[in-house]
């Protein structure tokens, strides 16, 4: 008879299937004080399962979409989080300013201000747009997202809404946003008040860019939004779903983190993975994995 | 009875299907002079298939990889290419030097440099290495480069070699290349001497790149090779063949073209295309292609 305690007590990640290194944080833990965690993570949960999720799990923030927010219905979405005591990391998303019709991409993001103020939103994350079908004009692009940012300034501000422009890595340049880099987006966001035009800076996004660590410091108060998660390889067939959970991969996490929080940014660390088989496993399975991965590299 | 003369006279573009939009230049046009053809777009021909084509199709320059050369032997292969009066537009490639093994990847380079010496190639082009299996220590790695960049200098300016450094898409930065942008490329390479040292200018790899058109102009004399192709969507499960022909997607590849000229580069134009489709094609069809979308979307 052989025994292996570590075996039957210790819990496993999600999904790499390894044994937890360390043991799990619970509710009050004050390692998990700016914890959030991203829906989209645990895509299988309605919005008041992701609550219910967050509170077993001692997760203090919960980062909301549009689509399960409109399915639950934004006023009972509102009171639901607002009961729950968990704060609203972030508010995804808004953006996609760079078709043709710009009166209604500002209309919806209107919409979607109006949405993140009645949720209490830290912020509304900006995924600004690739290039329309066929086009090569990379310039144009961003020159339509300049204009339409100044067009929803004015009214974001009035919400009290705080707008993240997301840079995206450089491999959706084409499809989903035409800013690429940190720096990039300061670029755009400097010519708007700081407190209503932020920037998110999104470990998956960022990670590779020579540039990091200087540009978070020049990011500083503009920083609205920390979200984490891991470069895994190989990447998928959909490279949208590539993102591994925080230390399974090539993302020095910490590392970034820290230098959020010397650029002077204390709020909620997000974790927002997008990944079929952390989709397909238990809920509080991967809040857990969640929780311990962020003491473990994150803290 | 109807009569399409395009249906019958128009050659069909690869692997897009669609008809020719021009006329196929030949050998002798000079909207060809600059134009090179990597021999990794043409996979299943052998290097002196690979030279033949271009000769057929008048293309005056062709890229070379060391695995092909090997297959053929290096004394071989050069007598080949000499006696072809094709140009060495390229010769693929050297690098991967972020390994923990690095004598071992100095010697692998200088032998790397002696082929492409002996070959008369217009440059050695360098994809430098990702992070070691489990890394996150991106600076330890780019560390490592500009080491090894620096023992290497000396053996490639005794030999007439120029080494380009390449800027490998960040997608490719956790397992290709810790080198992601040409400002970085250049940061590492004006530690050592422009006569040696330079940067190669791949469309796909900086066309996203917010400072792609400053930092063209500050390569200037560095610049040892402009490849072409196009980003095309969506990416495909390997990422790695997910390049396009020219034309087919969202690369102003002309206007870097223009660039890269304005820099002061006159050297050749290479079309180097990882993609299934085009490996699966025709030959000829795809130098025929080539030297097509060449006169209509970068001359």
């Amino acid at each position: 008879m052989t025994a292996n305690p570590a075996s039957t007590t210790a819990p496993l990640d999600v999904p790499s299937g390894t044994p937890a290194a360390v043991a799990t944080p619970g509710p009050g833990d004050p390692r998990l004080a700016r914890l959030g965690l991203n829906q989209a993570t645990v895509k299988r949960w309605s919005l008041r399962e992701t609550v219910q999720g967050c509170l077993r799990a001692g997760i203090p923030a919960v980062g909301l979409w549009r689509e399960p927010v409109a399915e639950t219905g934004l006023a009972a979405a509102a009171r639901l989080v607002r009961d729950s005591g968990l704060r609203v990391s972030s508010y995804c998303r808004g953006g996609f300013l760079t078709g043709a019709d710009r009166a209604a991409a500002v209309d919806d993001n209107r919409r979607a201000i109006d949405e993140a103020a009645e949720l209490g939103a830290a912020c509304l994350v900006m995924v600004v747009g690739g290039l329309p079908g066929g086009s090569r004009d990379l310039a144009g692009a961003r020159g339509r997202v300049t204009e339409a940012l100044a067009e929803l300034a004015p009214h974001a501000a009035e919400r009290g809404v705080r707008l993240g422009l997301e840079p995206l890595h450089p491999m959706f340049c084409a499809d989903r946003a035409v800013l690429s880099t940190l720096g990039q987006a300061l670029d755009v966001a400097e010519a708007l008040p700081a407190e209503t035009v932020g920037v998110v800076v999104d470990a998956y996004h960022v990670w590779w860019d020579p540039q990091v660590t200087e540009q978070i410091r020049r990011a500083g108060p503009r920083i609205v939004s920390f979200q984490a998660c891991d470069w895994v390889l190989p990447l998928p067939a959909d490279a949208l779903l590539g993102r591994g959970m925080v230390g399974d991969g090539h993302i020095d996490v910490r590392a970034l983190r820290e230098r959020v929080d010397a650029a002077g940014y204390a709020g909620d660390i997000e974790v927002e993975i997008f990944n079929a088989d952390i989709w397909a496993a238990d809920g509080d399975e991967v809040a857990a994995t969640v929780a311990r991965r962020h003491v473990q590299h994150v803290v």
